[in-house]
């Protein structure tokens, strides 16, 4: 990446967020609809004080934009300082959007004019890279954030009021077969990647094969047809609880109106398309679905051995496509690689590759001490950004989770 | 009450609810801080949906401004059909509160139009009063709720930044007695009052006498300063768990900043005033004062004996007096009577007077049903309207609640 | 009460507890079933404690049975020290409970070995005779405790195998009506009261009627099959909650057998006797199905007034009386006057009497700190000593509670 | 095994778990201190039904000893039917223990006349030592369950009056190192396993080494006087919260009295050895501990791997071994080997084996359905059976389980 780029990728990444937030109202990015969600309003504001702490505060001279920001908009870094309580995010009405939009003005021209010194554009290339892509990942969550507060409105309102993609999912080709063999795992090469997918390493794997397609929404209701949700021998012991404690009887989103199943979109309340890859299913679902059908999940090293026989296209599902053609965000195809679309649940913990070690300091909170009870997740979505994508990234979120845009894709 | 005043009721009293929320932004307006809060615009919207449930929608020809309103902004009524949750009430982005405020100019305008006909005023007098009532009961609930809502966030953000009166506390004057006899309780006369006030009933009471100050700040820092949260004989039982699972140490929104004791206030953050009646106590901590000092509170009966005896003057600190003044709305004074400043906590549980019967149909559910396990208070506080108090009125909370204007009255 | 009389009293007291367990083994006098609920074991030791501690312990030279007593079995005296969690009495299996029964009687020995001195017993009795009430008040949680820990097991055991007395409920007479007037109410005369049944003192009454039975199980099930658990118009808007929350469909211990309703009693499952009086009702459903029939529940005052016409015979279903007989003790007629059978739910809180303070230490702590958000019933139940009742005892406890002998009498 | 052997293994199994609860009184054995503790009596009662279950009533005229237990003593098999709520099992007083043991009695006997028919005995010897292994695994459990049951009571009784070991731990020796290569990982060979040791695999292991010693208590109090329970840097993100939520400050039974640490043990109260492995610690502070020593757990692999290198002696402290010599029961000393004393945490999420599948019908769901934010240990304890444990053991539990003789294995 060239020096011009970094400014590039930077003014493109923060621009991409406001384009994200540009239908909603002050009052939408608010909400804070459960703990796991944070309003629009602080995404908007963490990812510009990610900025200021980590380069702009270290700059002499420079002053914060507001003190108290460092305290409300603080996620996680125990390093950094105490952290307002996540659960009440949704409490705080002030600073205002506007106020909170003047500080991503601010923060925006006090970096990019200090990237037009070379020198100080070399020295925090590295932060500001990791920084874009922590934007990219809360655009990500804005997405998916307002989708869950939009569909706690009994009156079902659109994130956005436009068409879905009426592409039809591709047919079933032959399955990826993996040889018996030791194969190597992680990044390579010079991009970028996060800490958690080095070190490159060696994996000894069994010989299996993986479904070319995703799951799609009318296989995963012959599941629930089938009896799925009221049979415990297709579930973990926990997942059997989950079902039960949040009684759940198929995937999130999903209801049933006047007899006909729905489901909620950013586009409003649909009816299921069948030919879509089901989505806003937990890993318990996902590996009870498999079980169901005598197959199982791929283990996040399968998966990224056969992803890497398969590059991305320009047709790939990911948000940046949906925006480019005014579509509604939503996922309508398989991707035709083994990226976008929805994230695939894999068999595999998350867990540190073998020699793996977090940075010191701060940003070495960014992944390694999430490193317990989360199950990874692989290939992107139609919430990610293309850019941010490749097959060695590694995402994770705990068993029971359904408010990503996560799917399955067999192997046995 | 003539029909053109009615009228003039019913103006006066939505626009001064409208003139309480003019310093909140929308965001302000949407917050949801505990259970026992409802949003700003939600308290703009029901009041109207009161008006338009009980008036608008029994008149042939009449269509809901907006069918969903009826789930969203119905409190209580399950007369009128299911409610939206209340805990959840912060989560409704949708509509705005610009919609909301079309939706009071909707109502405002259908029903002063058919006011203009006399048979329609006399008919639905009573209903309409009931509702400007209501709408004041909403607009102490405002105040009270967009005040725990600030206290929420960390940058202790001004309702309004106004001046704080600068009153002293009057002297104390001699108690007033109240001979041992039967006394007649409850509301009598031509003027309005709630269901909860009659019937009119006898009721013997022993001798007694009841200050004629309320207790002040500074008297109840030395009931702190004793030792008064750390002593379970001053309280009750519940009270003393309230005090250890709460962690109370002393009123809400007091606080301690660089030991001097702070109080939030609607006009931010503000050192002590000592010779202010104190507030934000709950009946436990009311009881457990009285207690240490050696008296009690007063019963609901000895309170409206005495209070009947001091009429209302046009200097009680009512919201109105502040309003019309710019001063900050926050007590600084004893009313020169029994009624204002604070809600005076009474010893008396709320229950039915002898013979009340509430009225058929969902007005019925007003009052009769709230019947259990809450605590009278008397004489409304500086967010009461002057014209919504009178000393037959009756407010009821639970025994732990500390975010109304309420404060403490002894008595021997 | 003679000196005499003291010891005889005590005697009788401390076996009639002892025969009151005789028919459980050492492991059902472990279980605590809920945090209301006291192993019996616990009530075997913490009423021995009571008398150790008010008064061996208050003679010199007297050692404790085990200091760790005063830790174990104190349970709410703060006065005397810290208490261990009541919610987790069921833990403690060590003392057994034969150290218990000896802990009983070494106290036994030492108290009646010291009554031999007139001195003593003259100096003492008061303080005596409130640790045989107190007795008493424990013989009854002792068989509703064990009522509950027993339903908890699926194979209904029961307490003790005993038939069920088979009289018939009286027909009903007439109503007892109250003039309206003023009348004096607690206790007066030489026998001993709780101080909550003092000061005596007047109150003024409407005119008033109260039936002269009890609710029975037949006229209950009718509110049943009217809808009354689906309706919320019936209901206390807490009742309503209670209900739904609770899932509440009828009384406690009722459930349906293969379309049979059956009644769990301490003689196991029986089929519900429709004649009988109903019993473990809470406040809330007493209170509606009174409203369902279009009457009330009586104040405590009117309940007082009318059984002190009503003297106690000889024949009322108290806790002796069954055990006298070798009958099931179980509610199964009305009393022929107000007290017996089950506990009466008044529609009055339970408050002090005007002038009412509780005495200085920790007996003072026995009645006056739990005098918030209870309410009073009235009469005793088949598990109250019939010397332990009077019309003037005052028994009380939350709205919700139901494992209680607790019934309805109506009034209007 | 032969027939023979099968016979005499079901007799010594059966008569040591009785063996271990001769100490108990009957309330001991009914106590259940929290949701994972089962109480003593149900562990008697839950491993006879699983023989009457899975063998007895398989068998044409053999009638159950009692319908009722296969409701209250199923754990979790919702293959055979519904289960009583797990924690409630402290609440089931009846059956008695003396009726338990006699339920034990007639099962062993029944099987035993049965197992002299040597047909039957070679048919049924695969799920007897299935019966056989579970009965010791809840051997294990019965131990740790009644030290926690043991330590709510505030009188720290102790199990058994016994001796503690006074071994000292031994000298540090030289680490075990392994190669980087492919290792065969699982069971192999005639004896018993479970099936989540199978299939037998290959994993590429990086080049590692192990300490050849447990981590000390005094070690581990270095870890704790440097300030570890209060720096967040050291741990997970979960186990940071799980500190501060359970107010953790060491391991589980220390505490400090008059300023000494002390440490609750089978045997009561006990000064803290420095020179002891470290127990009751969860995988989180084990994973701290790790952290700040700038080493970490090693993975179950290379934990395998190792093991099989240090053949199990017979002087390894394993229950046995101290019922035998009538010691406490008590870790005291690392093991010569890699197994005993106390299970080792390793860094390995509990998940099936490639190719692993659970067996068809109840069985099935012994190990399969557990396979989720579980964590592996190795080892065995001191209250582990010699005869249950080999290098392929695999135990597993929450990253916060404390109450299991749980311990530390540094590796790099």
């Amino acid at each position: 990446m060239t020096l011009d780029s970094i400014t590039d990728d930077f003014r493109s990444a923060r621009s991409f967020t406001e384009r994200l937030v540009a239908p909603l109202s002050a009052e939408d990015c608010l909400v804070q609809s459960m703990d796991d969600v944070s309003p629009t309003r602080w995404h908007l504001a963490h990812t510009t004080w990610f900025f200021e702490t980590f380069v702009l505060c270290e700059q002499p001279g420079y002053e914060a934009f507001d003190p108290q920001f460092n305290f409300l908009f603080n996620s996680y870094y125990n390093t950094i300082g105490a952290q307002y309580p996540r659960g009440q995010r949704g409490l705080i009405s002030r600073p205002g959007r506007e106020q909170i939009l003047a500080y991503r003005k601010h923060v925006d021209q006090q970096l990019l004019q200090r990237l037009e010194c070379s020198q100080f554009a070399a020295k925090y290339r590295p932060l500001i890279e990791v920084g874009i892509q922590h934007e990219q990942q809360h655009q990500e969550l804005i997405l998916t954030d307002i989708k869950h507060v939009l569909s706690c409105n009994p009156t079902w309102p659109k994130y956005q009021d436009l068409p879905v993609d009426t592409a039809k999912q591709t047919a079933r080709d032959a399955p990826i077969t993996i040889d018996e063999g030791l194969y190597e795992i992680g990044h390579t090469g010079s991009g970028f990647s996060f800490d958690n997918e080095s070190p490159c390493h060696r994996v000894f794997l069994p010989a299996s094969s993986l479904e070319s397609r995703l799951v799609t929404c009318g296989e995963y209701r012959e599941f629930i047809d089938a009896g799925g949700y009221e049979r415990p021998e297709y579930w973990l012991s926990m997942g059997w609880s989950a079902v039960n404690q949040n009684q759940w009887q198929g995937p999130m989103y999903w209801m049933s109106v006047d007899d006909q199943t729905m489901q909620f979109t950013l586009a409003g309340l649909c009816p299921l398309d069948l030919d879509a890859p089901v989505t806003h299913v937990s890993f318990f679902e996902a590996d009870a679905y498999a079980r169901w059908r005598g197959k199982r999940l791929p283990t996040e090293f399968e998966w990224e051995v056969a992803a890497s026989r398969a590059p991305l296209g320009n047709e790939e599902p990911f948000v940046d496509w949906f925006v480019d053609r005014d579509l509604a965000i939503h996922p309508t195809r398989s991707p035709s690689g083994f990226c976008g679309s929805v994230w695939q649940w894999t068999a595999s913990n998350y867990l540190g590759y073998p020699g793996y070690q977090p940075a010191r300091g701060a940003v070495g909170e960014y992944s390694g001490k999430f490193m317990c009870d989360q199950h990874v997740l692989r290939g992107g979505s139609v919430a990610t950004h293309s850019s941010h994508i490749r097959p060695t990234y590694r995402n994770f979120f705990p068993a029971a989770t359904r408010w990503q845009f996560s799917g399955i894709r067999l192997a046995e």
